[in-house]
């Protein structure tokens, strides 16, 4: 028998009538093929962009609670549409707010956590045989007193959550892309398709600037084993599929090449070589959730007991970061510089732990390309390198021919170390 | 000590950043005189129009339930957006939609009637210091399982029935009109702003036309003894004050002249002169919640046991209306008409009680000014006649003019039979 099947429909698949409908129309697919279905779905489009707009005309430090209050709204219209739509095909559908839906979070407001999935309401509605819609990017508060949001991205995740709660047979992640890629197709025209991916290299994507899944998501996902699915919701094709690493039937070398274009580089200088300044100034990050990438320390050679300290951020966070710092200057730091004009760009593959040559043909791909690196960062399974901003696209396509992706193959490590003169 | 006042700004006072920022010092005038505020708002602008749109655009009959998860959006938009304003000019407010605010209702989706309202919430934030904001038209079904709204209009009613709950010394309705005017000024330049009303005044310009204040809100105000200031939320000028009949200083024979031009006309005949016929009408028509206004009955002349009944309803109501009625062709009646272009002028007062001169009056004028009466009813304080459409504003003129409505004075009853030769 058919089992109980989670979709979720970002911004650009419910953004206008026609897509509502058609979204409407797939969801009754596969509830007339037999399965139970919940979806889940994001706000129309634009919609979260308009409302915090309207919230930066009105305050020019909007109360967090109330953005909560005012984003909240969006998912809900494009649940309530689609549940029309639902019904005038035929079918039984009830929207469900997050808080309806049981999406228990901390007090975090527009950043909350999510605590708990109580999905009673959720199996109660399926067993009625409703087809349940979710609104995305939204839960309660544990006293259930205050409407919260999961911060950008965050219906992957409710959906993700919700799956797992209800124990679902996948998760169906529509968007307007057909998949993961071996690159972004915008830069790399030949770049191919996934049909699996690892959740461990699905991690490192999404934190290198795949923009497919959100990383809050992806591990939510392997932490309660949810099978997620990326697909188009324009198209009948499958997509990729993220699975945990036992059960992908390849181990590429390199599985993909992703970029940022959006990264921030503040260099703090004058920071007393004493326990306790990098401690303080992290904490103030932290504290102002401003999530550091990279951070590259050095004693410059004048010494003097002053080191400095490098690292980025998110373009967006950039304001934030600086007047978490700010308070700190002369403290723990002597001076701020920041430049906004930099990218990032990642190798990711399972199949290159244990293998360091791998970081060596990306520099000497960079190096031939003439791209200067500004600050590397290595995993067991990720290198990223940050560049120019402008020379973003340039790496990537580079680095995507330098390691064969867009072939049917996979590339051997031998045939890395033979391409890898630097090696 | 100031007391607690309620304070509503309808769909137009919040329409844009600039008059949410007006609103929000309204509030926090009142809040630094001392008095604990609540305040209810309605959608900004169009925002339920818009939102009614998205939903015809998906759905040819939306889903009451998911209509009332839809609509409820837009005014906790507004509310969202009031209290960011009021946080930057320093003082703390807290958004609460209908359904934490404690507003219960009846099921019935879309036109839910209010049974109780919790304040509980309302008073534990008014009592933490907080102004708090009030999300009117919706509140949340007695089981606490799903959103509800109240009607169009519906805010009015939020904000009595909250200021009834808390024990307020006024509920402020603000609007875009300075007031309750002798006449729509657009039609009457010289019509009179009113000090005060009375309740039954108020709920007859209500019910004929007089756009002001929702019908249901009056007699909310009336059964629980709040008293409604309306007034304008651009300028500090007080406006009309609604009041037990008691209250009221003067007693004018004529209080007000108030129109509609969105009647329309159904006339069924052949209906079988045998009891139950009108009452199968009438059942089906309120089973669809069509307000109907005035009926008239007529036995033709060529008689056979057969009756022809017409009655009155709001324009936008027509479609539905038939639609009722269609299933009773040839049992209840015979045939359906229908006329859209139907108008109707009332004169209000409650000085007119037992002066049976005053419909005489009114029929002269209109006669002499060639009007055609096509139905008339009539209250204690109240005469209403349904005319063309085309002819309203001509016939709000002439009984506007003729019971001197724009002057200081009021009409006393003898004058009023002296100018009355019909009488």
């Amino acid at each position: 028998m058919p089992g109980l099947i989670v979709m979720k429909f970002g911004g650009t698949s419910v953004a206008d009538a026609e897509r509502i409908k058609r979204a409407a129309g797939r969801i009754v697919e596969k509830r007339e093929a037999g399965h139970q279905v919940v979806a889940v779905l994001s706000a129309r489009g634009k919609t979260t962009d308009e409302l915090i707009t309207m919230a930066e005309e009105v305050s020019a430090a909007p109360d967090p609670r109330e953005m909560d209050m005012l984003l909240s709204t969006g998912e809900r219209i494009s649940c309530a549409l689609c549940a029309m739509a639902i019904n005038d095909l035929g079918h039984r559908a009830i929207s469900l707010t997050g808080s309806q839906a049981g999406i228990v979070t901390d007090e975090s407001h527009t950043k909350a956590l999510i605590l708990d999935v109580r999905a009673e309401r959720i199996r109660g509605a399926l067993e009625e045989d409703n087809i349940v819609l979710v609104a995305g990017f939204q839960g309660v508060s544990r006293d259930a007193r205050n409407v919260t949001t999961l911060g950008r991205g965050g219906s992957d995740t409710s959906a993700v959550a919700v799956a797992a709660a209800l124990g679902a047979e996948v998760c169906e992640i529509y968007t307007d892309v057909a998949g993961v890629y071996s690159a972004d197709p915008r830069i790399v025209p030949n770049a191919r398709k996934l049909e699996t991916v690892s959740f461990e290299e699905m991690l490192e994507m999404a934190a290198s600037g795949a923009g497919v899944l959100q990383l809050r998501s992806v591990e939510y996902a392997r932490n309660h084993g949810v099978r997620i699915h990326c697909r188009s919701s324009f198209s009948e094709e499958p997509g990729t599929v993220v699975l945990a690493e036992g059960e992908t039937m390849e181990q590429p070398l390199i599985t993909a090449v992703t970029h940022s274009d959006r990264e921030a580089r503040v260099t703090l200088t004058g920071v007393p070589d004493a326990p306790g300044a990098a401690a303080r100034i992290f904490g103030a990050l932290a504290q102002a959730n401003v999530n550091v990438d990279m951070i590259v320390q050095n004693e410059p050679a004048s010494g003097g007991g002053q080191a400095e300290i490098s690292f980025t951020v998110p373009r967006e966070d950039l304001r934030v970061a600086r007047a978490a710092l700010e308070p700190l200057v002369g403290e723990a730091f002597a001076e701020l510089s920041s430049y906004e004009e930099m990218g990032k760009v990642s190798i990711v593959g399972a199949g290159m732990r244990s293998h360091p040559g791998v970081a060596a043909k990306v520099f000497s791909v960079l190096a031939r390309e003439g791209v200067n690196i500004d600050m590397i960062s290595t995993s067991p399974i990720k290198i990223s390198c940050v560049i120019d901003r402008d020379r973003v696209e340039q790496a990537v396509r580079a680095l995507h021919s330098a390691f064969e992706l867009s072939g049917e193959d996979t590339i051997l490590v031998e045939d890395t170390f033979r391409a890898s003169p630097t090696s």
